[in-house]
C-alpha cells in the first residue's frame, strides 16, 4: 500500500536558472525516493495570485497525502512568516502571503501552522533563496512523515488575499475580468456558472459577452464546433467561463491580455409567466 | 525483474500553465509508483503532425512496455475518437487525429483500439481537457496492466496523415521541405539517405543543397569541424539530412522557418564507365 | 538504505524539442528505476561556462553517490573527449571542454577518466547527438555502480578553463563582470565576498557599485526591503554579490545583460587609528 510520497511545486522560478533542480537536490537528500512532480514554474513573476490560481487549479487531482511547495515570494528574507496549511487531504508549504488564497476559499477545514522550528532549516540560512534553504526542507520532512505541530505554533490570523470576483452592475449585467491567458491564448474569465446561472443552462437566453471591444454571442461545448479563429465562450476545465477561439488565439485576436475587464449583459430576463 | 511503470508525456500544453502537472495528478492517483517522463510539451499548438514527429523522435528509445501519453487535440469535445495503439513493445493513447502517423509508419505490427468504456474516465468529463478526463486515466491504466481491448473494440479505420515526403523535379533534382526547426536553429529536412543516397556515400558527387536563396554544397559529420557560422548540410540524429551551421543558427543567417521549400540537386549523374 | 539512484541533467538542450525525453529514454532503458532530475536545459545554446556556472549552483545540494549529466557540447562528433569526473561524493559526466572547470575549483580532490569503453555505447553513434548516444548511457552505467576506472584511463590534461575573476583596478577600486542574468532579471557579478570584505562587513564603508552608467550605494539583507523598483546589491544565493531591485528586473531597469562591466569602488580606506 505504502507508495512513494509525492511533492508537488509551485514557483514563479521559470525553469531557465538552478533553482528548481536545486530545490529538488534538498528534497531528495532528505526524502530519495519522493516523487517530485512540477505543476508549473512559469507563475508570473512575483504574481502571488497567479500562483494561487495554479496551485489550486492542480491540486484536487493529486492522491491524498500529498505535500504541495507553493513559493511565489517577493517577500523572502522579510518578516512574512513560512507556514504549513493541512487540508483533509493534502498539505501545502509556502510564505504565508496569500498564495495559499484560493486553496483557503475551497476547502472546509485548515489548519495552519507557522513554521519556526528552525533545526528543520537549512544553515547558514541564505537572504533570498528560502525555497532551497527553509520550504523544500519542511516540505521533505512533512512527505516523510513529521508532522505539522512540529514545526511551529498553530495560527489564525494566516493571510487571505480577496480573489478578483464579478460584481453586479445592474439586474442583467455583471462585470468581471481576464484572470489568466493560458498557452493557446484562451482569456479565463472569473465568472462561475452560480454566477449567471441562466448564461450555462442548456437553451440560455440570449446574451452578449463584452471583451476587448467586441461582443460574444454564442458559447460552445467544444473548441472544435466552429470555424477556426471564431471567438465564443465556453465553460473550461478550471470551472470558469473562457473566451475561446478555434485553432486560434482569442487573446491575440481580441488584443486582450490578463486584467481586461469582461462583460455578461443577459439580452432579456426570465419572465414571470402570466397567469 | 519488475520496475516501475513507465509513461510519457507528449502535448502541445506548454509549461505555463497548470495543465502537464494536473495530468501528472491524475495518473499519480491510479498508478502512484508511475515514472513519468517528458518528452516535450512545447509542440506547435494545435500541430498535429509536429507532434506525430516528436513522439516519432523518442518512443525507440524507451524500454519495452512504457506506455506514450500523446495529445495534440485541437478536435476535443468533438467526435474525434481517443485510441489505444498497441505495437511490439510500445502503447500509444491518443486522439485519432493521426498525431500517431509516423509511429504507423515505422511499426509492421500495430493493433489500435477506440477507448469507449467511460467508467474509467473522470466524471464529469469537461468539454476541453480530455488530456486530464480521459488520455491520462487509460494511461495509468494500461501501464497498470489493463490490456487494450478492455477499453473498447479494435478498429482498422485509424488516422493516417500522409507525411509530406520530397519530390522528384527531374532525373537530378528533388524537392523537400523543412519539416522542423530545433532549439539550435538547425533545420531539419525530410531528406532520409534511402531517397539521394549518392548524397550521403562517403565521397558524394558534386551536389547542391538550396535553401533560402543560398546554395550549400557541402555535408560535414560533426558540427564542429567547420569555423563557426559557415552553413553545412550533415545527416542529424533523427535521420534527417539537416542544414546546420558551427555555433549558429542557421534558421537565422538563412531567415528560413518550418515548411521552407528545399531542392537537392546533383551535379552528375554517376556515369558507366566505357569498357 | 538502498534508495533509487539519482542522476541529473544539465544541456543547452532546450525544452521544445525531444531531445530531453529521448536522453532519459536510455537512461531509463538501462537504468529504469533511476530518479532524473533537471537542473536546468535552458543553458545558453553553446555556452560552455554558463553551463559550468549552472551545474556548479546546484550539485552540491544533492545526496552522495549521485550521477550529474552535463551536455554544452558545441564539438560534438570532433575530437573532444567525454570524460567521468569523480569527487568524494559526486559523479559528473560530460564532455572534455571545460564544462566542470567550477567544479574542478571548488572541489579539492577530483579524478578524471577518459570515456573510451565503446562497447557502453548506442550503436551505431550518431554524428550529432552524444547525449543520447554515449554520455546518457555512461552515466546510466554509472548511476548502476560501474567503476569510473571501467570506461577509460585517468587523466590529468583535463580541460580547465579560466572563470572570470575581478580584477584590481587600484588599491580602491575592483573590476569584474555580470556573469549571469537569473529569470528575476537579478544581475548576478564575479564577486565573492572574498575579493571586497569590507563591502559585506556589517556596517561596511561607503562604496560605489557602478554598473550600466549608474551607481548602487546601498546593499540589502533582503529583496523585500526597500519600495518596489529600488536598485541595490545583495549577497545572492550562489555566493556572488547581485545587484537586484525589488519586484522588478534590475537587467531591464540598467538595460544590463551578461557581460556587462560591474566595478566596486571604496569610498574611503580602513584608516589606521593615530596614537
Amino acid at each position: 500500500m505504502a507508495h512513494r510520497p509525492i511533492i508537488t511545486l509551485t514557483t514563479d522560478f521559470g525553469l531557465s536558472d538552478h533553482f528548481v533542480g536545486t530545490v529538488k537536490g534538498v528534497i531528495l537528500s532528505i526524502l530519495p525516493d519522493a516523487e517530485l512532480v512540477d505543476i508549473s514554474h512559469s507563475v508570473g513573476a512575483f504574481d502571488v495570485l497567479d500562483g494561487a490560481l495554479t496551485i489550486a487549479s492542480s491540486y484536487f487531482y493529486f492522491p491524498a497525502g500529498t505535500v504541495h511547495l507553493v513559493v511565489v515570494d517577493p517577500g523572502v528574507g522579510t518578516v512574512r512568516r513560512p507556514i504549513v496549511s493541512t487540508t483533509e487531504q493534502h498539505h501545502f508549504v509556502a510564505p504565508d502571503n496569500g498564495v495559499l488564497s484560493y486553496i483557503y476559499n475551497r476547502e472546509e477545514r485548515i489548519r495552519v501552522h507557522h513554521v519556526t522550528a528552525e533545526h528543520y532549516f537549512l544553515q547558514p540560512i541564505s537572504q533570498t533563496f528560502h525555497a532551497r534553504d527553509i520550504f523544500a526542507r519542511i516540505a521533505a520532512y512533512l512527505a516523510k512523515g513529521v508532522a505539522p505541530a512540529t514545526f511551529g505554533e498553530e495560527v489564525k490570523d494566516f493571510v487571505r488575499l480577496e480573489v478578483p470576483r464579478p460584481t453586479v452592475v445592474n439586474e442583467n449585467t455583471w462585470r468581471g475580468a481576464i484572470i489568466k491567458v493560458d498557452r493557446f491564448g484562451n482569456l479565463i474569465t472569473n465568472f462561475t456558472p452560480d454566477i449567471v446561472p441562466s448564461l450555462f443552462q442548456s437553451e440560455p437566453l440570449p446574451f452578449k459577452i463584452r471583451v476587448g471591444g467586441r461582443e460574444i454571442t454564442a458559447l460552445q461545448n467544444a473548441y472544435g464546433n466552429t470555424p477556426p479563429g471564431t471567438l465564443f465562450g465556453i465553460l473550461g476545465s478550471m470551472g470558469y467561463l473562457e473566451i475561446a477561439a478555434n485553432q486560434a488565439s482569442a487573446s491575440k485576436i481580441l488584443d486582450v491580455e490578463k486584467g481586461a475587464r469582461v462583460e455578461v449583459v443577459l439580452e432579456a430576463m426570465p419572465s414571470v409567466c402570466p397567469s
